[in-house]
């Protein structure tokens, strides 16, 4: 059988979690890198895959049945998706949540057009927290859901942290609260305030001279990114903060708290604990990436989320292996 | 909007929790029970719906959207549910893995034939595990998916128990052992033996003059229920066994240990702790009773497991509702 061709879009953190993925899976295979760099300067870990620049693509529609769009939320994907998708089945992993509804209108508009098929906002949240959410709040109507994050690196709050003047390197973690956990686990479906839910802790490299007591006053006060949340903040040095805080872990966990109809407590949770938060997320794309080229092969097109794509496509087993190995 | 019309066949704990559960959805409704049994027998929850004989159902075709099949694995639903799919959507919760094969291929011939949709094995194992086993090895291809069940009751092991000569009642309980579990959690992909991974624990009635010595050791050396795990057995009186034993709690975890494409160590777990099984069992038949009404309409046939079904059919919500409220 001939394997799935992937192109990547885009190669940063993520670019480079799908080509580690593809390299998992027996059925794919990555056909081309597209990148706004001058392509001579991107060097990727797959000696045998062109690197090509990203006005090119169109040119490989022929070659490619699915294209992983890497880019960033803010700016990247809600151009590169929409014309990505004249073209390209595609994966991204939109994260705007707000803006969600307003995307997919976008990315529908040129796939139906186009006949190709965009699964769009793919990755763990949103993507299969979502699902999480969706499932909870389906089987038990009656009830409420929480979704935790952490213990896991912010990248947001750790650059808001960046800007400080005076700070030379910073990293924040995020941290559910275990007290407020524990009590959702026991089904004591709590109220819980956003100071209650998560802590916020920073670790910050100073500049030579800057006053640690003034940058703790002003992390701590920042609306929106600390004011409502207990922040520790600890100073490190250079050496400490290369030794211990380059990776970037991630994780949470979705509860539904609920009660089925004859009031007995059933308590459903998915958790995830990454060591890797990109190469995770880009893990969840390539197996959408799958569905999107069976969706495809069936003639089916337009934009689709998660909630659209039943669990069987992600897999390369035939449905009757799945029914046999894994019901 | 007309709501979903719901039958019941089979009015044991099952049926009684669809009842229950339809009550909590407010696009459905429960239309009528079908009984063995006379109906004039059958005392149901709802004052206002009818119980009419099994043998009679076909006659209600044109009232009923979906019929939910609550009787026996064993017995009743490898016979009934190609019988009903003549005429009926259908749901049912058929639990015996090895045979789902030849019964997915029993309900597809005849619900192809008469144009009606059929999920089969709903439930929570076989159904969200199943998912979530699916799930695991899809997005990380390198690991190793752990099912861990309990602390629940386990219905066919208490039955064991039960057949023993001396022993007036009992209940065994299917314990996971922490060690095991948190050496998964913490990723170290342990290679487990049945003992390893679940004890078991019995709560015993005797009979007057039982000797409770011989019965211990009998249980403890009944082959395949017991003889492979670490068991206690405990010998309790009437009124305690009245007092502690008559919930019927279960649940359990799938988890997923596996890593991404550059070695990062990733865990995903899907959890439920449930205070009653059946009734938990049974929100989730309502659930897919919704994905199996929707199909049909769209002009579905055939039957289905809960690999073809996206998780968007189980809600009542619309996909635009959807992407808007829980992406």
């Amino acid at each position: 059988m001939s394997k799935i061709r992937i192109g990547i879009v885009g190669y940063g953190n993520l670019g480079r979690g799908v080509e580690a993925a593809i390299n998992q899976n027996a059925d794919m295979e990555l056909v081309a890198v597209f990148t706004r760099r001058d392509p001579a300067t991107v060097s990727i870990q797959s000696s045998n895959v062109p690197v090509y620049l990203v006005e090119d693509a169109p040119n490989y529609k022929e070659q490619i049945d699915v294209m992983i769009l890497c880019g960033g939320s803010a700016k990247d994907l809600p151009e590169q998706v929409p014309h990505f998708a004249q073209w390209f089945n595609t994966i991204d992993s939109y994260d705007t949540h707000a803006k969600i509804p307003e995307f997919f209108d976008a990315v529908e508009a040129v796939a139906q057009k186009s006949d190709t098929v965009s699964i769009i906002s793919v990755g763990w949240d949103p993507g299969l927290f979502s699902l999480n959410r969706l499932l909870g709040e389906t089987v038990l109507p009656e009830g409420n859901t929480y979704t935790f994050w952490g213990d896991g690196l912010s990248q947001g709050h750790s650059d808001a942290v960046r800007r400080i003047e005076g700070v030379k390197n910073a990293v924040q973690y995020t941290l559910p609260i275990k007290e407020a956990v524990n009590r959702v686990r026991n089904g004591e479906n709590p109220e819980l305030t956003t100071r209650e839910k998560h802590a916020r802790e920073c670790f910050v490299v100073l500049e030579e001279g800057a006053d640690a007591a003034t940058i703790e006053k002003e992390i701590k006060e920042m609306p929106n990114y600390f004011a409502d949340y207990d922040t520790t903040v600890n100073f490190i040095t250079e050496a400490e903060f290369k030794e211990n805080h380059q990776g970037m872990p991630h994780g949470g966990f979705v509860i539904r708290s609920g009660q089925s109809g004859e009031s007995d407590k059933q308590i459903m949770e998915f958790s995830l604990t990454l060591e890797s938060n990109p190469m995770f997320t880009s893990s969840v794309l390539v197996a959408y990436a799958r569905a999107a080229y069976k969706l495809h092969a069936k003639g089916d097109k337009g934009a689709k989320t998660v909630f659209d794509i039943p669990y069987g496509l992600l897999s390369p087993k035939s449905p009757a292996d799945l029914r046999k190995e894994l019901l």
